[in-house]
């Protein structure tokens, strides 16, 4: 056997669940655009799931929905605080600033890849010192799991989006990984968006199980208008959508995301608690969601290289002098892929 | 059992090839972003398909194929020919405004949905009388199929080929119908594209029997790299880019999507032949693709749509004074559900 | 003696009041960017000659005020309906297009230059039939004086504004040449503006006798804040302002504006005046402010040409055959200007 | 007499020289746009004054000429080097990130408001690591001097050209207080922008002496048909040119913006010199053109704002607890005015 690849969960294959929805849903006609039985029935799901009338958008990429998010929320001079490791700043090729028409990222430090609402109040009173020689401060961005795996609690979010209202910020959660969040969390979905202040949510399915399929939630439908209209116009409203809301339908009903969170989640906690009996081994974030960040000897990162293993290496934290990589869990990582890379790097 | 639907090609379910393909796809790893075997086959296939050695990248909607050309052959400041009734300028929300950052679409009339060499080079001249108080025309983009159902020729293509490049003008064609084009001529792809001049081709394939896939052919491969960087940029770079590859795959492959398109071109000829025969009723364009524009008495559209047969009502072109609509077939469209709506009709 | 130039109105010298004002106003510090003691007083100024709160910001071209309007005005997804020939449509390189971020010009024919309260209502009807295909409206252009030197009277544009108010489009004002209008019009400039619906005035003053300033007047302060920011992000807001300040200080005061187009509208119409009096001249369209479109035999033209009259070759309005040109008079246009130009054409 | 503001340089008035300019600028008739000769004069001087074939535009502002070479050398998916706290990222309010349509700036710290060759590769590196997932680096942007009051010397921007040649990357020089930095470096233009490897110069005249005149300087006249364009697109080409370069011409010719900026350094110096022979009383960064960042007790500071002295605070640099202030001296600060704030500081 070949050795296994911890780089992404968004290399492992679909599951069955969701390749049998899109195989169920081509019968007949339907439709075109989202006007779809199918796309209803996403909606009515959505609201049940989150327990409040939003309005949900199925859209191909995680870069997609936090651009189409982000320009609903931020006007051309407007300004989005998010961490300064958040995938917005550092992997969607200036996205934001596409679909914003120029909108800034104010980027704000924070340990394991969470923001503080003392550094956001901060940044924010920094960046209106002078008026319209900066950009106007619009929106927060959050990552749920963060960049470096962990996860903010609803409390945490509550916070955040305290000083976000009080300076009429709206907060946007990404949560490519929001699954594996709450199910860290064990908390309700309402419990870590809306209820916790957050105006619009990038909800990820791909990288969990789906073939192609992520979506915006807008828990505030004043903006579903603009919304949609953006959407058009940046060539994410599907023709065939039958076959995008099937895969989130079959996604959120039965808990269907929650087990392919729990089944990755429990792989990668299963994986640091191994690392954390080897020698000179240590993890450079807390393990929350699905992610693991080592720290190890270099020679043991070029060890699993030459083994075949997959991974990427990341930019060290402050603080650590090791090699630190990334290891990745997803929903159909198994028992045995964990132990055998326990078992490469006890041999290293 | 209903009246048949022939509001739209893309209200069709996807053909079983292609969903074999999807599900054949879903087995083990495959790196992301398109550095996976299917992908890699995809442009082996397109190169064999169009003889020459192309680029191709899978977007999942036409407009963004459409956009994400423009925007890389007019800068911010340019300018963009295409039909005054385009589906760029007429059903695009924009997009291309959007993606080329500003550019601006200078519409040329022209019957039955082309336009001519000549009204090409009169527009030219019109537009770059000023210098730098109007936009530079840098493009050219055709429809191919028309929005009225007819096709260019390849010697017509390259007429208009010669005025953009005598002016400088990269010439780029929509080919969201492109099978049912090339079908009608009985042309191979690369008669109907670079050798007759073009630059980029938006080849679509959800319409004809896929479930979300169009393309992006660049014929200029030293165009390539600022295309990815904005596929990326505009949330179209898919990290589990199999799916949309292996769609693809599957339409090109043993012709499959001439087979589509032909279906569709013979329901479509059926049902024109058909109209001919019923007094008082007439077609408003030549019926050379998938597409049939009817002029008909207003009671006759009244009684179809009473009837519950799905179609769009059109603008009537000049010279028509009758109420147009649109029928358009799909790959799955049968001799029953034309005769049924000749019967319709007949009664009518 | 040169023949003289009747070109544009825009290569006349500046008045002397203008150029006074500037050098008045370089005396001592003042604070920067629009906080000074001429700038406030502006603002003051504007309040008494509008009769009303409005907010004025100095720019230093017509496109820029054009372009930063529509921009307050129009989403990225939004619609401008404007006249086929306005300017900025034709004349601005795709400004709008740049500062709105992609909204797009939805052009209305009309004689002489204007646009009915009718054809807007059909326009609006025709780009709102689809939904989010289409950009969604935003907002009204007129050009006050108009395109071809026509005037819109305050019940035509208050019929428009009725038009724009139902259907929720935003009625801005291009007074590249609003003063020689107002002169036309005899009204007051409220009269002309706000009184009739307008929500935003981009008010000419360079062609009128200034150096370099015009004027974005708000007479909707609510978009005070967004514009202002925009206008920053525009490299339109001018550290020492004060400079620009005073030069509409001194065109607005005193009534030297008025006095300015007055010279320059009795001027057309002397030549207008004397032009119909030529066998085998007409006019193109009605002279009512200082712009004088002129059919005349290619012959006649050609030896005003070889005589180094200047003068601009214009494309001739349906209907007509005959060569035309557009002549322009300035505020410092002469009687013996007019008359020579006249003799000229006798003599050809 | 009230005590003198320091706040900045553009609070002054325009030197006699820049005003009687623009007077003898205002005669006769003057083609528009550009093409007069007085702008035809302003490009054979600076070709003098710079010893090359190059391109100069007159633009209003400082903003406005950074943003428009940036766009000219960045593409919408590009990314720009500079220091974190360069005037493009502090202080424009995203102007870059409109005009190039979503470019992005990536900062580099450094001492003194200086970037270092080894930190730009270094943030090369990092940006290029991986791919398409982030914007692609295409140029840096130096200010000179910079925003702490130090200059680059030939070799220090000759040591960063080559870093930025190794990468392809274009070097843009944001030179609002140029005349201030050559003064200072006693080195001729050209030594200090092209023989060093810049391709655009933003060349500020408005803070030295000028009523309103910046200039953009393009070394590389490949890119003027692109960068005029952009320029009437942005609403910075001006219709009665002949005044901006009226201004430009009386600021390059007879070495009156060397004398003006040769006085405000002098006078800076003069504070500088004064302000260290105070106890408690420290420089944050070396005075090398005409602004000095001094470190003082918060209590002198509040004694200097009691006074009615004019400045601003400033964000205290790494390493400096006590109050910072930035004071600015112009081309007209007297020795008197000078003195004046050293005996209030001594006081306090």
């Amino acid at each position: 056997m070949t050795n296994p690849d911890f780089s992404s969960d968004n290399i492992a294959a679909a599951a069955p669940e969701i390749l049998h929805a899109i195989a169920a849903a081509n019968h007949g006609t339907a439709h075109s655009y989202g006007d779809d039985p199918l796309t209803h029935r996403l909606t009515a799901l959505a609201r049940d799931v989150f327990e409040t009338d939003c309005a949900i958008y199925p859209v191909a990429t995680g870069t997609a929905a936090n651009a189409l998010a982000l320009a609903t929320l931020a006007p051309p001079f407007g300004g989005v605080f998010c961490h300064a490791d958040a995938h917005i700043e550092k992997d969607e090729c200036g996205a934001p600033e596409f679909f914003t028409a120029g909108a800034k990222l104010l980027t704000i430090p924070g340990a394991h890849g969470r923001i503080t609402p003392a550094a956001l109040a901060a940044a924010h009173n920094a960046a209106t010192a002078r008026g319209v020689h900066n950009v106007r401060p619009a929106a927060v961005s959050l990552s749920q799991a963060t960049e470096w795996g962990t996860v903010y609690t609803p409390a945490q979010i509550r916070a955040i989006a305290d000083v976000a209202d009080a300076n009429n910020l709206a907060l946007h959660i990404d949560g490519a990984r929001f699954a594996n969040a709450i199910v860290h969390l064990n908390c309700t979905p309402a419990e870590a968006t809306w209820k916790a202040g957050a105006k619009i949510l990038s909800l990820g399915a791909t990288k969990n199980g789906a073939v192609a399929a992520e979506a915006v939630i807008l828990f505030d439908q004043s903006l579903a208008e603009e919304f949609e209209y953006r959407r058009k116009r940046a060539g994410q409203l599907y023709s065939k959508m039958r076959f995008f809301s099937a895969q989130l339908v079959a996604y959120l009903e039965h808990d269907n995301w929650r087990r392919f969170a729990a089944a990755a989640n429990r792989a990668a906690a299963r994986l640091a608690a191994g690392l954390q009996t080897i020698p000179g081994i240590g993890l450079a974030a807390p393990v929350e969601a699905n992610e693991i960040f080592v720290a190890l000897p270099e020679s043991a990162a070029a060890a699993l290289e030459a083994a075949g293993f997959g991974f990427y290496r990341w930019p060290a934290p402050p603080g650590i002098d090791n090699t630190v990589i990334r290891l990745v869990a997803a929903w159909n990582t198994t028992d045995e892929d964990v132990d055998h890379l326990l078992a490469a790097l006890h041999a290293a």
